[in-house]
């Protein structure tokens, strides 16, 4: 990565914001359909002061995922428009997915905010989830596009992987640090893979579907957004572990505190140095660590190698969306806007 | 009603049964694309003993919705074989309904055994009810029939109608029993339509949109199933409050106790008889009644008329649910199975 951070992001940014605006009056419609309670919690959820779609400053997503879909459109040679049923539809999963995620994991804040069950309760959070669910597969089953149909299937394999892979990261939680029976990585990456690699590679294939793109170019769109979404997780991980609390919006070491079966813990654990034996003693123990341990861990995880493991795995992950996406042909304006997302995910946590 | 339980109940129990039969193999096949964690939990909600179909005796459900799927393809006059995908959607939808909505109410068992949250814990059993909503639509999705894509939008526009019942039966939860704030009879007809009666309504429907049948025979199945599903509510209503609970499978009175807005309850609560008023003062202190207390609300609920209007709404929907199916042609043999259903579902409250 030579450019530095500035130069690279501020192209992203906008790329980010313009897919956002075509995006909101559709997205703003499909929440308008919601029972009112559900719409509130939605509102909140995208960082919407309002229904109508007025945002709450600094709570709002980065809106990759329906990026994602407006750009794979533009990179199957599609306007932008025909994919903005897909563009809301994977937003609507992408919400749906939080909400329920933050119960399962017990996250009490997001963006510096309460979650929605903590701020509504966990029942009214698991319905609204359920709502936005729905309303996700009603607005790709009423799309009026000709592409409807695959587009639904597309989108309903894509919520089975990503339950498939909530329910590993779940499962990984009661799996020892050591032994037979610890999580392998190559277990981490197909769970990450389903969990956050499937919406994402939903998101860019759902806008070649939607464009009446060949099957091999959605296809390829699918699995580039797939290894983006491994990128992504193990990102995620690693400013859980090192980012700054205040840009990450989580508490400080939530994963470690949590034991939580990260990346750079698994590869640190995976790796014969010898900060991996304390970083296991310290784990081992099983009681959720304090936050004095939660540093030591993390510290024993970066002396371990794990840390410079997850971001190899990480640059390794866009290394293969970047091979999908050279493997077709691509309008090169998208493309070049696609390939902008890259460092972007990366280098927040370099 | 001049026919004795018994003669009616003997057909219907083998229509009912002759249905499960002919979805059974489909939905083992749909529920074994399912993580092994959440095929497990199916299994267990479907009273099935193990993930290859075979029935825990007395703990499987009726499989009501599957039977009107197949009946709803028959009435249209095409093979039950052509609905067998509705049939698995609407089963599968009625397994995830009943995980979320038992965490949802805090119901510990169901059927006499614990609820799936209460065995396998809260965020598992909300990832399960998940898996089968995605494995739904992803059944109807990618149904080899030509009419997959109405069906899924039916699907679709059910799942949306049914989290909005839903929501408004949360929301009853915080109203008051008198004064301009009370929930009105009507108010939960509505509830029920959209909570019960809209899967009951794709059930029907879905078969004859599988069918391929015209749009109006479709429309007045869906409506025949929705009334179906108000009757069906309203019954459970009586059941819970004078059922016996080792038919039922439920605590006894446990929705009195929880002071949940029943039909009964609201009917008795509208009328002028001088039980309804000591039955308000009982219920309006807000505190969960006690058995001695729920007891009594019971009795004076069947005082005030609230059992014998219940009873009379319930077949007030099923001469609704009988006038839509007699607003179109539909083959005799199907449609008199379907009005066998009728006197099964309501004669089990009386």
């Amino acid at each position: 990565m030579t450019a530095s951070p500035t130069t690279q992001q501020l192209p992203v940014v906008e790329v980010l914001s313009r897919c956002r605006e075509q995006v909101r009056p559709a997205l703003v419609r499909a929440v308008n359909r919601l029972h009112p309670w559900h719409g509130e919690m939605a509102a909140f959820s995208l960082g919407w002061e309002r229904v109508d779609g007025t945002p709450a400053p600094g709570s709002q997503g980065k809106g990759i995922r329906q990026a994602l879909t407006l750009l794979g459109a533009g990179a199957a040679g599609a306007p932008a428009r025909d994919a903005v049923p897909g563009a809301v539809a994977v937003e609507l999963v992408h919400v749906f997915s939080l909400l329920h995620d933050d119960i399962m994991d017990g996250d009490e804040t997001r963006r510096q905010r309460a979650t929605v069950w903590k701020e509504y309760g966990t029942g009214p959070a698991i319905l609204a989830g359920d709502a936005l669910f729905a309303l996700a597969v009603q607005t790709l089953a009423e799309a009026p596009a000709e592409h409807s149909a695959p587009a639904v299937r597309l989108l309903a394999s894509t919520l089975a992987d990503l339950v498939r892979g909530q329910a590993d990261d779940l499962l990984f939680e009661s799996r020892p640090w050591l032994g037979p029976e610890a999580v392998q990585p190559h277990e981490y990456r197909w769970m990450a893979e389903h969990k956050t690699g499937a919406l994402l590679g939903c998101a860019a294939g759902l806008g070649a579907v939607l464009a009446g793109a060949p099957a091999a170019t959605a296809d390829a769109l699918c699995r580039a957004g797939r290894h983006l979404g491994v990128a992504f997780q193990v990102v995620d991980d690693l400013l859980g572990a090192w980012g700054d609390p205040e840009v990450t919006g989580k508490p400080v070491h939530s994963d470690l505190r949590r034991l939580k079966k990260t990346y750079p813990v698994l590869a640190a654990l995976a790796s014969d140095h010898p900060a991996a034996g304390r970083l296991a003693a310290l784990l081992g123990a099983g009681e959720p660590l304090g936050a004095a341990d939660a540093r030591r861990a993390a510290g024993l995880a970066e002396e371990a190698g794990g840390r410079a493991a997850a971001l190899t795995e990480a640059h390794r992950q866009l290394d293969g969306a970047r091979r999908e996406l050279e493997s077709v042909p691509l309008a090169p304006v998208a493309l070049g806007e696609i390939l902008a997302l890259f460092p972007y995910l990366v280098e927040r946590a370099e």
